[in-house]
């Protein structure tokens, strides 16, 4: 079951982004220290009804196994843009469907905002099994940004994609 | 000569970029009006010492001409990328090799900030001169991002170019 966290999922949302960024640090730009430092008003505030984005748990029983945040862009000129970014499915959930059934959710919901037209994202080169799973769901590769992140002594390029929502 | 602008070229610059914005509105993602609601303190802080940007502006005698501005990504694993925007040439001042210029002297101060490894920018798939400039400068192609910018009922793509600084 997919549905939009409110600011009362704030706990769970903590415990299964603190996951996500310490099962796959190389996958977030986000660091485990750097959102533990978010207090629960903070937290809450990402989650809120006026946030600038909105973001879907996965759930399986009643535990949240993962999450997507979709942000449309504000300018006028881009706003026909949603961006997604904060992907991610607990380590103890994968394989069964959960990261589809996030991305189908996070397509919909884009998809029933007037005046979208794409959604859009970066996956990191060393993500394979992600890149995957946005094909699958029709997102395309449309280039490869070099020289796009550097940690620990690595270089990543990344993949970006996007989904075009006008056609059919 | 191309140097950075200060607190005290800000007159100049609310000139130089508010006619940047009316020749060429296409090219850029803010609008003119935008740009004339903001008071002199604002653009003051936009060419202050601790702006977020760096803004360069290249001079014919002493009139202001072209603009350009570097702003270097903050979280750390992306700090070694630096973002070109807002490059423009007056009218008046085209054909006499201000755009080269100002991007030569963007591409050196980025080269000189330790750690900085490349240039990032973007630029409409209506700008064709633009982008011959970049890739003159050395700067290439890594893809093309559909739907990038809606404005007056047309949609353009978004040519992103880079230019590695590791190489000699």
């Amino acid at each position: 079951m997919v549905r939009r966290l409110t600011p009362a999922d704030a706990p769970a949302y903590r415990a299964a982004r603190l996951a996500a960024l310490h099962a796959d640090p190389a996958a977030f730009l986000a660091s485990a220290a750097e959102f533990t430092a978010l207090d629960d008003a903070a937290l809450a505030a990402r989650l809120a009804p006026d946030a600038p984005g909105v973001t879907l748990g996965a759930f399986l029983d009643t535990d949240l196994v993962g999450l997507l945040t979709l942000v449309r862009e504000a300018a006028p000129p881009l706003a026909h843009r949603v961006n997604v970014y904060g992907v991610s499915v607990a380590l103890t959930a994968r394989g069964q469907g959960v990261g589809a059934a996030l991305v189908q959710a996070g397509v919909e919901l884009a998809r029933s905002w007037a005046g979208v037209t794409s959604l859009h994202l970066a996956v990191m080169d060393s993500q394979a099994a992600a890149l995957r799973l946005y094909e699958r769901a029709g997102f395309r590769v449309w280039g490869t940004q070099p020289d796009a992140v550097r940690r620990d002594g690595r270089v990543y390029a990344e993949h970006w994609l996007s989904l075009d929502l006008t056609v059919p």
